[in-house]
């Protein structure tokens, strides 16, 4: 059985609040882009723990992407094969840049741009999210003959599983504008915004801590 | 001194929790447009409240605006003729629709649309959002030749202030697409994700439950 963690709404309050000075020290994010829907809620939090005195709140973009991982087709025949099964994995836009309001994308070349999501499981969705960005912003610099400005991308998120994973990031971003408020095991992570009884949920994760300072 | 009103994420939650059942029943939303950033976290509670077995997650659309509440300039001019300040409201577009992305406002033609946003304070925000977003659904209705499909709104916030509004809304969407999980006061709402301290902000509110159920 897959080990559950529960994970409170104060918790992700905290890991926000936490790993905001140190975003502000490094990436110095302009802009987030969250990506939905597991990304709003940490999006709009740390948007409290961004803002700098006297500074305007840093824009959130919203954008929306699905991941099916599908499952391979002929079970029977890798069975008999033996062979291990690529699992193919499909990313859909539900919703992206919207390129008429702030200026559009002119606004995002030559900002550092903070991408926030709730968990980095396989990094397919990140690894999406980051080329995608990436050729957008290349192809608007190119076309505004902006191509000498840089445009830095960073990563948040809530969790990171410690596993192999299927989407890799650019090396210069995995080391040094990639933060995980919290690196897991290959849990399953149950969210509080999942939750069909919240006090049973915390509740429940109440009780994991317990357990945790007790037996370390 | 205005009242402050402490809202814990957990009474978020159950507020989306109660509402959702009510609005399946009624508004039956195909898709939720969130009104960021203080409507990102409600929408995403409610998506997993209004999910239904074996049907897909409801998709979230973000938009972003923003509220600049314009003082009056000339104030010794006013008090000197004693006349009532007029105080304008200008809306921001941070972010619009993606036209792009799932067919793009085809979508959103003939579909019953829940906004979703935190408080209905001044109304501003959402009589702009209602405005706008019900002529760019004109605009594409008529470009595609489906002028004769009926796109619904309807509105989910968390509060409404009982005060005088700025904003208006169709007063069929007043009278029967509108529905606040809790009305309030003029009161100054203090919700969990602007906490700088969010022990000491769910201890006030346990504070103020506790008042309010021995006065009661």
């Amino acid at each position: 059985m897959v080990e559950k963690l529960y994970v409170t709404y104060n918790d992700v309050h905290r890991l926000c609040q936490e790993s905001a000075p140190r975003m502000l020290e490094s990436f110095k994010p302009q802009l987030m882009i969250a990506i939905g829907g597991g990304g709003y809620v940490p999006a709009r939090i740390l948007r409290s723990f961004l803002k700098q005195q006297g500074q305007p709140n840093i824009p959130i973009q919203a954008i929306g992407l699905s991941l099916y991982e599908e499952l391979p087709i002929a079970h029977e025949a890798n069975a008999t094969t033996g062979a291990v099964d690529q699992i193919g994995t499909k990313v859909t836009r539900t919703q992206w840049l919207d390129f008429t309001s702030l200026g559009g994308m002119e606004n995002l070349v030559g900002k550092r741009i903070l991408i926030v999501d709730e968990v980095d499981d396989t990094r397919t969705t990140l690894e999406y999210a980051v080329k995608e960005l990436e050729k957008d912003v290349a192809a608007v610099s190119e076309k505004l003959g902006k191509g000498g400005e840089k445009t830095e991308f960073s990563i948040f998120v809530l969790h990171n599983k410690d596993k192999p994973k299927k989407g890799t990031l650019p090396a210069d971003m995995e080391q040094n504008k990639y933060l995980a408020a919290q690196t897991v095991g290959d849990v399953w992570i149950c969210y509080p915004w999942e939750a069909t009884d919240i006090e049973e949920h915390d509740r429940l994760s109440a009780e994991q801590k317990q357990k945790k300072t007790s037996s370390s």
